[in-house]
């Protein structure tokens, strides 16, 4: 079946349209209403008087900096695992985060900055942009290779403002801590687009089953993903928190939980291989997953041991998911995971709300001294005891699961509107639909399929 | 034809000779003239009984290392598209960033901190000679695989120089403000290279045209290199600015423009591309025009709506180019632009330039409060006008195009000298003439060409 | 001859009980003796009444990250050279620098910051750790390819607690300076794997020799290493100096030394390749030897001319000890030294050492003025002449080499121990025996090599 010159022209004109009606609607909106903050400004930092050592902006900045080498590099190269789908996944994560960064400036400006009919940006919109972006990447992760990039926007569109107004809920509202987001991104982003892709189900998925796996060099740009994402995680935790003890405590605490979910992955992962044999797939995955479980408690007196049991745990839990769980998640709750978010980002992130509701449990005054007041103001002012606050903690995480599931489910319903070009059963984990792509060697003239050869594979 | 003797001979010393010349020139002029300055020698250091928190070294060194990682990694990687040509592309950046880094703090050094008889360096001049290693890369890509290491040598040699003597001419002589390099660096960087590529024309290149395209994997060791120009950008832009809400506006302008040129550089490749499909050439490049066209303004009160929409305008120019226009300079200028130079760096500068002259002229008192003594010093202390200040911007858009025509003529000259041995027509964008390859498959014992095939190939 | 079930039950539980058993000792260790410093634990750093910019830790924080980053994706992807072993150089890596983060931090926690009966971590803490891992990381690359992951973890195992030892030997008894280790990092690093490698010589290596190259882009993955370690270099030799001079001058010699490095590593690669053609070798590895040399004396007044001498001279001798020595050393010596670690750490940090002696002995209260007090206590106190200090850091290099090779030869031996499943002569140099590898095309389907047939071939 040859295409029809209707569809055709769609193709073309869908991801252009979508494009520049976003960045349209951002534009005006930024023209409107966003401001430098005072930090930024040129007139209002002077009458500040700031001195530079004083300046929250330079003991953030390398923070940010760190956070969106993460994201970028670490995410793209993370889902550059597929065979034949590394432009997209490289290339759409571009899309989504840059666009995530800008409509994310918005909705979190109106609900946490917003004053004097302004919002105010600074170095702290910029972090929280990027955290924003990494939850959607985690929910890109879920239906990888399934969806078409004018979908992906849209999906990006939904999540972003869902993500804001989880977050400002939890923060604001609840009073709850999460600085490295074990709820708010992580659990939020997985199960968000776990549902989704539960909403998108192929039955037929196995006709593009022979393109879901590595090559031994896509395996190899997926590690840079992995360890960018290792290194940079321990700023990525402590980026939001209170500057001083807080900050440094929570990056610690992430370096030791991540060394921890490095030797579980190892072991688990020999012990459950095929004659012993060690999996790329939990290796780039699992072995992350310790620093997604300390995303609530790190910034908590969690002691050194507390994030080594935890990083432990989590590699653990994530490896037996990746090994046992995946293939049941499919066949019985018809969720296709491409990447497996459930096991890293979903579990963990579970077990790093709860671990949250632990330790907050914990909290004493003599534990904390002073301390108190920053980590915990509620305890310290006396509105609240640990163990309310913990029970906080709690009701988070179910608020988050619940956001994220009705938010996922419109989204899948959103993304399956008719006119949205979605690749066909037989053509997803396949860069050629959207991507002009020369061979993969010298000698070869293997250009991009005909749009007949396309549409009748379809 | 065989190659004769003294030709064999040449080849092997040529490059030799040369670093050892250049080397130890370098070094007799270090030792002769560079010297700690007063925050890195220790005897000068403790007299000005500094603390660590004044010291101006502790905020800039973050930003140097960032830019120092997208200069290597970003141009690196960004210019290994090319499917044999991978060693040459990032061991020439190597051998060139390393010899512009000592030249350059040669040159500005004389020109910019000489006192008391010697040149005194410091985190500055780290960051200084960076941004000089990085237009040495922006010329280099013009002419990437056409010549040979030597002649990028020289070319580097009379580039840096000349870079110099232009930025010195326009930051000290005429008093203008280019944070970023929108002229210093990209503009000069990109029509130095352009017009010594348009002097080494080779009307033959058409013999090594299937040499010229990328292929899968290493269209996705460019994205690295795309990637880490993208996040790094930021700091790029505001590491020589003034230290508070200077560098802090610089980072935040340059972060928003990026995003905007990501999602038009997305709508404008599939617009054009064949039945919708992206080009991962535009977004390699293109997506990251919003770094290049804040270079100037990104400092000033750009606001994050005009930082959105310079980078949008960024974007869709340089994607355009690389649709339309960059076929048009080769055929009808003779200009062959093997990575795109002008689309990425020579517009998007210029346009920089541009926005530059109209945000200076737009400064107003109101707007900058006390914070226009840092930015606009001149127009601060009553010397100039806003409108003067912006005519001075203008002039120096133009100056650095005329000592960029110039010397890309002398240099196009300089590297045609009979005894430089670059590349025959038939053997561009090969590695194979410079190194030790290996074959692209275990299995394979593809060695190096032999010498006899090499040049009769010629 | 197929494996007895004994062996094959073996190889499944031998990896994955040593790490839980090394994980839950190290746990162990850490719930009974680690504690958060003041700078770390929410009660203490609020008793301290400290000021952010007053906080030594957001002075170190950035230069830790930049370690972190040089360890892992450095020397991780600068050892995924080999054609078919990159899965196991990037997954060892990864393993054994984080078991060797955790159990250093006792190691060194008991040596160095062991009051009141319990350990104080915190960021200097983070970057011994990985300045530890980083020694391991070395003795790996000597032995890369020819041992088994449970075998790594028993060198480290040993080298993390020897490496503690020694560093307090130097550091704190005999009162030398070492800040980038050139003897306590690369010198020990290198001659502790290069006598291990001579006890586990393998006379019949050759059977792998066609597994022992590269191919195009395992040298570009390798190249991605190089870069990083170039680039974070400065941070790496400069993270555990003295705040203020002391750490901008260690910087700044180091950006110098790693340009002149590169420079004659270029002019001697050409010197000596065939038709005087490149070696990526070279480039890749030969290029840092000038951060290797300077880890000693780059804390010292060594001048940036100094700088640009002792990186000319260490990439000369690395060059060239990879041209002429490596073969020797195998032939000659029966040392198998997969990376040439020799010619990147050994001879490198030896030299460094030896600089270190010279520029101690050169010291002088007029060159250091009140800074003598930072760089030479003892001098400064007047415990110490120039040249006893001198004589110190000369004793400090002895010391450091027996150590290493006394560690070596015990390592070798703990590595034969019979039960160890070191891969057989004909299976070195691959990945398959260790992980399930999928095949290099889209097409292929080259499942791993069935069990039966590893063995036989053994």
């Amino acid at each position: 079946m040859a295409p029809t010159p209707r569809r055709a022209a769609r193709r073309r004109l869908q991801l252009p349209l979508l494009c520049l009606l976003l960045q349209g609607a951002t534009a005006i909106l930024f023209a409107v209403f966003v401001r430098y903050d005072h930090e930024t400004d040129a007139a209002r930092w002077h009458e500040g008087n700031h001195s530079n050592a004083d300046n929250e902006f330079y003991f953030r900045y390398p923070s940010f900096q760190d956070v969106h080498a993460m994201v970028f590099v670490g995410f793209g190269f993370l889902m550059a695992f597929l065979q034949r789908y590394s432009f997209s996944s490289v290339g759409f994560t571009f899309l989504l985060a840059a666009f995530a960064l800008q409509w994310s400036t918005l909705v979190q400006g109106f609900l946490h900055s917003f004053h004097d009919s302004h919002i105010h940006v600074g170095v702290e919109s910029m972090i929280n942009a990027d955290f924003c972006a990494g939850a959607v990447l985690i929910s890109f992760g879920a239906v990888l290779g399934k969806t078409g990039p004018a979908q992906l926007l849209l999906m990006a569109l939904l999540e972003v403002a869902l993500f804001g107004i989880n977050e400002f809920v939890l923060l604001s509202l609840l009073g709850v801590k999460d600085a490295g987001g074990s709820m708010t991104i992580h659990t939020f982003g997985a199960y968000f687009g776990l549902v989704l892709s539960r909403v998108l189900y192929r039955p037929q998925l196995e006709k593009s089953k022979h393109r879901q796996g590595s090559v031994y060099h896509s395996d190899l740009f997926a590690m840079i993903g992995t360890i960018f994402l290792w290194i940079f995680w321990p700023s990525f935790n402590s980026a939001p928190t209170t500057l001083g003890d807080g900050q440094h405590r929570t990056a610690l605490n992430t370096y030791y939980s991540l060394t921890a979910s490095t030797l579980s992955t190892f072991a688990l992962s020999a012990l459950v291989g095929k004659d012993g044999r060690l999996d790329m797939v939990h290796i780039q995955n699992a072995a992350l997953a310790g620093g997604v479980v300390v995303g609530t408690a790190s910034e908590m007196m969690l002691t050194p041991f507390g994030a080594l049991a935890a990083g432990f745990l989590a590699g653990t839990v994530s490896t037996l998911g990746y090994k046992f769980f995946t293939p049941v998640l499919e066949s019985k709750f018809k969720v296709q995971d491409t990447c497996g978010v459930h096991n890293l980002h979903g579990m963990p992130g579970v077990l790093g709300a709860l671990l949250g509701v632990l330790v907050t449990g914990l909290a004493t005054r003599d534990t904390y001294g002073d301390g108190l007041q920053s980590v915990f103001p509620r305890i310290a002012e006396g509105q609240r005891s640990a163990t309310a606050q913990a029970m906080y903690q709690l009701l988070a995480l179910f608020v988050t699961l619940t956001v994220a599931a009705v938010g996922g489910g419109i989204g899948g319903c959103l993304l399956k509107l008719p006119f949205l070009d979605g690749p066909p059963d037989s053509q997803c984990f396949e860069d050629r639909i959207y991507w002009e792509v020369p061979g993969e060697h010298e000698d070869e003239a293997q250009g991009p399929l005909r749009e007949e050869e396309l549409d009748t594979q379809a």
